[in-house]
């Protein structure tokens, strides 16, 4: 079977997830999400995160980042993130161009935004003539595989409300960071502050769906409409609810995260014994970022693909599944 | 089992669609469309239409109406439609707000546009005070469930094409009207004059999916970019190349549409049978419009729910997929 | 001296703007509205219309809609307007480009609505496929020449309310409005209801510059933002100001108003005397509408130019301003 | 009389605009540009441009640049920029709501790029996933009083153009970058490789308006309909008009442009003298950039009010106009 460390979507669906499509699969519901699946699955989040938050699903990751974020602003308003974010880096314009606003982003040293970092970005408030802040977009696994702790998050929440900001958490990998804390999702979103959260499924070994999450209620207000007019309204929902309901029972999310965090510790491990390749990450959770001479890199994109993240340092990036195992590691290395 | 005749999206999933996610659940391939299964099921979309194509996939029929349109137009454009139309009716602004141009709804008495209705609408044309007509949108079955003919397409076409203006078909439910006319695909679109077309999967019996088929591919030139950033790239798009595989060989759109569009058929010859209720369209796919007396209606949508289409007039919608049996109908007819 | 009958905005500026512009181009003062001239010019526009309203300039009236409506709705939302109405016809699609909403066009007689033909347009309400309605926008002097009296403007403003709706008026013309009434701008505009109001300047002898008075003072909350963003925000404020204080101070809107309802009806009384054209709608302002036989009409046309408004009824538009003159009419007469 | 160092828009309009517009205040003429002064003050571009050019007027500096770019761009594409520059800084997104389209800001020592300063950033090219750099906007003057030579525009220009890159010249102090360059207009605009340049007349004294013009006249198909739905169509045109035929005839930019490149010039000098004073920028136009201390600062705003512009480094910007005068620098100095 060929396996890749492209990405952690080049991976197929976990088998739970495919059951239990076939298992809603019974006669007819009422579309758009008005069926007992997705009361189920909304229930199963609220178990997770508390009665008071709403929850809505959209297909895919960039959906629900860039409606989520376009209900918390204007087009006037700017969105502060990381560089290196999804948003800014991987998302085509979708966020300025669904929503209008402005994204600015801010250096860091490994994907993760500071206090520090996003002091001097907010200026100009009350002027007309600058898109002003209202959003800090921070991403949990972040884009270079490293993890907020609670503080660090609770640092930037307890910032962002004392200036009027509100904060969004990219979640595209947070079981990968749920494992990584070894805490419960809630402790480190709704209760460090977070206000409005991207679930992901997809990279957890969905087929497709995501959610958005209110946890300040208020700014949900009028987001059915965003999601529909934002093209992400699933008419057959209770298929990307059933998948959440079997991700969010039984542990299997954190099943297929701990898989694929331990595998990149394991490969990380192995990794380190070769002096010619230097990790430039700490390795938190799935990913692995290194810099690998590159007729070496070749080589070893030959056995399993990876793809390169910044070609001037010949750095490259190698992630692992919910479906990566030892084995194919330990003949990975063989290889090389 | 629970049927019902709101929607023909109110139905589950095809067993052979399910069947066929599961078989290209294995392994990893590079996503994003990147994969054999989405270039099989594009060469699958070439056998039918020819090769001179382009085909890309959305998750859903709003994504590729609106993003199909959004690569037709510039925000200053106008796009005609028939008042009843999906795009301008039940998409909450999608077209106007991803793309900016103007939709002008054109009144019908069946659902379809036709050269005459059209022509006064052509006006302003090099006027920099109007926006510039540039798309006409047909819908085929028309959302009152007429069928055009060929002829009366290539009319429109003709008609557009002298005037310099694109014609698009939005085929939600193209497999019923290519059942009720019996016809190939490429008869009443691509030969017969369109530009671009939504390939409607969902209602077919797809769990999610949809098509955005350009058959002048000048205009497909920069589509990759708009269907990323108008947030329907699919990550593990062979989910969705599966399903269309399936849907295109050994003629599984067929049967279904077949079904529905009988169904439909068998049903209304029995409503007939009712004095007090009046149908209000000729059937000619899987949908009845009819005027029902209120009393009489709500007893009906007890036994199999279906929604008021126009409730001045009391008038109801009552729809059939391919999973309707004349069994349920006949259950339905004696419990009247 | 060459004057035309095309629009009312053909004509130059009036001398009082002209030296009010002189007057106040001493010096230095501060840029984008933060001088003592705007703080008068709006000091004028509380002494018309209360001290509870907040007033902004734009340069154009296709800004002061375009941005005013934008600041009432959400890009889910509807506008209701007539057919006729200046921001569905003539500003090339700008309102659905800037603010994302869906203009919904509803057929008059005489580009007035009603409540009867707004109220099969308040549909779909809390349902997410469809555009909210939020807004009807009604214009005053219409379109069409026709004026609002107060009562028709309330009834439309007790329905809007009652439903939560907000109502808009474009008074582009709403000094030949006042004059018509005979009516202080207030009466047929914050006592009548209105929410939001776009105060023409140009077509009453400004150079240029409108208004946009909020009523609603709630919705301005963020105009500020929205205008800068609108491109609308003049770094030399003053010179709108100062024509603003000359329109608003001796009447000078009113004598301009006078002039153009008054020319306007004198050569609509004497083109009565002609068999072969005949008034289309009845003259209210400084508009006249009338079917003329197109040979007629061009020859009509030679003399003083006037555009063509139906050109299958063969009606045509015939506009005074505020420096036509009864003798230039009587030679228009006199050359027919 | 009151003069201010805040910006080159405190200052009023020279008296040859003003004259300019009172003399084409004579009868009708047809709205929207189509009049004999609009044509004539093309043909004044034409003869500082060549032939072969398009020209557009707009009402303010926001509208050249945005609607400008939007004529050159997709909502897909990215326009790289200085940090400093206006388009990012100071026009509240309006770029971004309006086409759509990402700013990316790019650091710079003296608001200047350089190629080597841009390439790192012309990359995902051809991956749906980024934004797809379309434009280089350099700032001529730059937002640091800084000019670019000609060799250094050209350098851009040809690295732009083998890229298939588009080049745009904001040019809101145009003016004094060519007395500043002592060279025409056409030296470092077109003849430079330039495609597209926003022209301003603002700052040079002009009450209001700017030109937008196209050397790459392709791009400039459809700008009228941009123009219209950007909301910068005046309807009174030839007072814009009027203002550039003054402004281009008889050298009033150029008389206008030196007094403000030589007082700021000569304040520099003066302020030289201050050893508290440290200069952060070399005075190339108008505008003066330096480190003053907060106490000193404060006592220089009272006597002629001036902006901060890095309130961390205690750095102000001292703008000069077409109107300062020696003896008012002389008086400021004595006061310090």
């Amino acid at each position: 079977m060929n396996r890749f460390f492209a990405s952690d979507n080049s991976s197929g669906v976990h088998p739970e997830f495919i059951k239990a499509m076939s298992d809603v699969n019974q006669g007819h519901v009422i579309g758009y999400g008005d069926d007992i699946y997705t009361e189920s699955a909304i229930a199963e989040f609220k178990k997770n995160f508390g009665e008071d938050i709403e929850v809505f699903f959209t297909f895919l990751g960039t959906g629900a980042n860039v409606l989520g974020l376009s209900a918390l602003t204007n087009p006037y308003s700017a969105i502060l993130c990381a560089e290196t974010a999804h948003i800014f880096e991987d998302e085509c314009g979708a966020v300025e161009r669904f929503g209008g606003a402005k994204l600015i982003p801010i250096e860091t040293e490994n994907g993760k935004l500071t206090v520090e970092l996003i002091k001097p970005h907010i200026r100009g408030i009350g002027m007309e003539h600058h898109s002003q802040v209202k959003v800090i977009s921070i991403t949990q696994v972040s884009e270079l595989g490293t993890v907020y702790t609670v503080d660090e998050i609770k640092a930037i929440t307890k910032f962002a409300h004392e200036q009027d900001l509100l904060v969004h958490m990219d979640g595209a990998r947070i079981s990968n960071a749920a494992v990584s804390l070894d805490l419960p999702f809630k402790a480190f979103t709704k209760d460090a502050g977070i206000d409005m959260l991207s679930f992901g499924g997809t990279k957890n070994g969905m087929m497709y769906g995501e959610a958005v999450i209110f946890f300040n209620t208020e700014l949900a207000k009028d987001f059915k409409y965003i999601r529909k007019q934002g093209m992400q309204l699933a008419s057959k929902m209770r298929f990307i609810a059933a998948q959440f309901i079997a991700l969010l029972t039984n542990d299997v999310w954190k099943q297929n995260a701990i898989n694929a965090n331990n595998t990149a510790k394991y490969l990380a491990g192995k990794l380190k014994a070769f002096p010619e390749i230097q990790l430039t990450q700490e390795v938190q959770s799935n990913g692995i970022w290194a810099i690998i001479p590159n007729e070496l890199a070749k080589k070893m994109q030959k056995t399993q693909f990876f793809y390169p993240w910044d070609e001037k340092k010949s750095e490259y990036r190698i992630m692992c599944s919910w479906d990566t195992t030892k084995e194919e590691i330990d003949q990975f290395i063989k290889k090389i």
